[in-house]
């Protein structure tokens, strides 16, 4: 980087930590939000014009925001290194697809809602939550491959035995699987599912209370174990903190009674001293 | 406030802590609720005399007892800044707007209903349920935002794609909302809102399985994020009461230790003392 | 109680802790159990005569064993003093109301199905179980009461706007008290009640979103309470172990650093007393 | 065991912890599983021929990993006694049934479903997982037992009162039961299980609200009880920690004051022997 962005990257650092930019900055993501929206009722095209205008605005001042973060890095790879820059440069890069051709309109327009995503990377404690999120991921991984093999084997046995009682709901694997999600929300899953398959299958509550106990039962135990990873997580804060007050009285204790024992040592040793030497070293 | 004010304020004071006036409060408190909870079934209409009356009653001591509360406060300012006398103050003077136009009826009706939340402000158990309530707000804002955030974008993309299925559902982007917020409390969403999608977007299971996971995924770390935040603040108590048991011991102990230490060099210099100036000073 | 009722107080003691005794009793209370749940088959009427000849041999048994301990405990008074005794006290008394008359039929059998809480009784994890479950009563009750205000306030004014639209939902208070349960419970709360509602209403969706809301946050804070609670007792009983261990282990070492003065105050006393005279006494 | 066997058990040994056997055994698990899943879609049987040999390969393939694990272990005994591999021999040996007959078909393709729990077996995550949830089994037995017991009373009370109502959701004990399942569920319980019968019987919500109240109140306290165990494991962990911490630092300091003492011992015998005869041991 040339030496003009350096001082350029001192003003954008200090305008990116303002208080008031960074307000302005939201709003714009908010009303460009919500501008999205107000296209979604048929009311807003009288607004057309004014919208279109304001959208134009905020797509070059994002390009612009962005452009100047990018220049205030030293150099784009350590721009690209943070994820968060990533995210909001996946977002820009979305929003500059023209949207002449009306085919590609829809798209564009979904490219430019998730805009609203910026929000996160705008308020601090937003990325908090969605840093929390993320890192909680393999957590859950596990447990939701578990309950995927389990939705896997009462789908293909529901699609094996059930097919014929409705095509619509067990006629193959992939259909079997989302009956079965549904019966797992809890979803009509008596009145539309289980009591017209008991009537060709009386003894199909059996299927249905075993899959919905099994479920209950790992969701149950996934719950006891977030819990767990959480207070172990916790506990070890604690051992820390306490490392600070009770452990370091302790060890001030142990240092206090090391510097009466060397005292002692020179005690005794001027007692034997003087004790003449018909006296036996004791030590 | 005059001097009179000063001695009522002393009686009223005695009265407010008086078990059996708290629970006469109380009473009328619940028979003014029974009371418009009763205006709704048709044959109250023949006791509407005797209802009548004893709203008035009830009106008029809830506002001697404000007026009271009031004389008894040094000043309104003070009154007026407890939250609790605020919350009071409203409840009465809203059940003080006369009800003879029939217009005004319904309005001055629903208002009157609100006195019941007076049982809120009697009873120091719910006051302390409200007031944990209105703690836990900000500490579910962050989370209710970003819930927000990811129903605004399955909304706007619910009603650009699905729009055409059901102007209903997916009419506008509130609507689209309502239908997602439906969707998120599992009612009816397999078999009103899903399967009415996929006979026109076969792959529209993608859309309401990643809203429900993505719910459900942020519900879960927000139940861990709060149940994190309950155990930092229970573990800061244990430490405080620790504080006043182990603690408080250990610095009794090194208290001990340190007095053992002065007695040492009292007994060093003793000795040192008594051997005669050739002994070298060890200290 | 005379004296042969002593012996025989411990000759069902005896029998009382024998495993196999409480084997039977539990068989006989699940085969009392079944033959309740078999009269609901209509096909169960030809075995009616063996179940009326166990129905009676249960019935008796009960009573007996009842009696038995009746007459093993000192006096009466101490007897009732157990709250189980009581629970089984009512339970076989309610089974002896005879079942003539055909009348009775139908309330002789409803009481007789209370016979299988026995069970409850019988199987000391279930004791337990039911003994916290009568404990966290208080816990929840005024969680209860504040949701129950909640509801009443909402239903108030459900009654009073949404009564023209469908009397059945929106009649009176107690009907409204239901349907916003209903709505609570999340049962077609938004295909049933909300949309018929925002026919009439457009800005319904407010009063069933700002109930569906509070209700989750209070049920939210209802369950950090228990957790709460649970972990104060739970950090009280570490506290009482630990004081076996650690705490005991501190006070150990105060005692031994007491000895060391003692033993110190010994040896200064006789450096000083063999300093003579001259020498100040420095203590 | 003969002694070729053992060179051939250390090379399977060697295989079996090698990284890619293990991936490719949990890709022909995986590709098993999606066979089977393709079984149910109509379009696959033009595949038919090339899924006939995969899946004679896989069923090949299991059978020798299988006898390879036999015959490395050291006898049959030992063996059966772990759970994992009786777990593997009855998915093997259930694949192994002949498809012939048109008949047993349905029952073949049953049981090579399960196949997909090899999985389990395979994956070390997925293991501690399904170990972790057999474990909870008793923990959550006495509530279930509990639970099961309301759910009796509740269906014989109901199939008594209700049966006139409704035959197919009241005509016996087991269809009220799976009614009350559905009603716990929350599965169009107001629709269309209580207005139906609060159209008979007006007061049948008293009924309803109790049960779900009950189950509600037990299922939290399932969740307290089990988040009190996990916290007690927890607690005994972090004791057995900090035992190796501050405990151990405690016990240090005993050990030095202890070394203190003997020190003083050996100067106080100085001082004494020092001092003539005249002196009285004070000691």
């Amino acid at each position: 980087m040339s030496e003009p962005f350096n001082t350029w990257q001192d003003r954008f650092e200090k305008l990116r930590s303002n208080k008031l930019f960074e307000t302005v900055v939201i709003a714009i993501i908010v009303v460009s939000a919500l501008m999205i929206g107000a296209r979604t009722y048929d009311e807003a095209s009288q607004f057309e014009q004014w919208l279109m205008y304001l959208d134009v605005a905020v797509t070059v001042f994002f390009l612009v925001e962005l452009l100047i973060r990018m220049a205030a890095e030293r150099n784009l790879i350590s721009f690209f290194k943070k994820g968060w820059n990533v995210f909001d440069f996946l977002i820009v890069t979305a929003s500059l697809i023209p949207m002449d051709d009306s085919e590609m309109v829809l798209l564009a327009r979904l490219l430019r809602i998730f805009r609203v995503l910026r929000l996160v990377s705008m308020i601090p404690e937003l990325r908090l939550l969605l840093v929390s999120l993320v890192k909680s991921i393999p957590r859950m991984g596990y447990v939701a491959l578990l309950m995927f093999i389990i939705f896997y084997i009462y789908a293909a046995i529901g699609s094996f035995i059930f097919h014929e009682v409705d095509e619509q709901l067990w006629g193959n694997i992939a259909l079997a699987m989302l009956t079965l999600f549904q019966v797992a929300t809890f979803e009509s899953w008596a009145t539309a599912v289980l009591y017209p398959t008991m009537e060709h299958f009386p003894y199909a509550w059996i299927y249905f209370l075993t899959f919905i106990f099994l479920n209950a039962f790992i969701f149950l135990n996934m719950m006891i174990g977030i819990v767990l990873d959480v207070m172990q997580k916790e506990s070890a804060l604690i051992d820390l903190e306490s490392g600070e007050g009770e452990a370091a009285e302790i060890q001030g204790l142990r240092a206090d009674v090391k510097a009466l024992r060397s005292q002692l040592d020179r005690m005794e040793a001027a007692l034997t001293q003087r004790a003449d030497t018909p006296k036996i070293d004791r030590r």
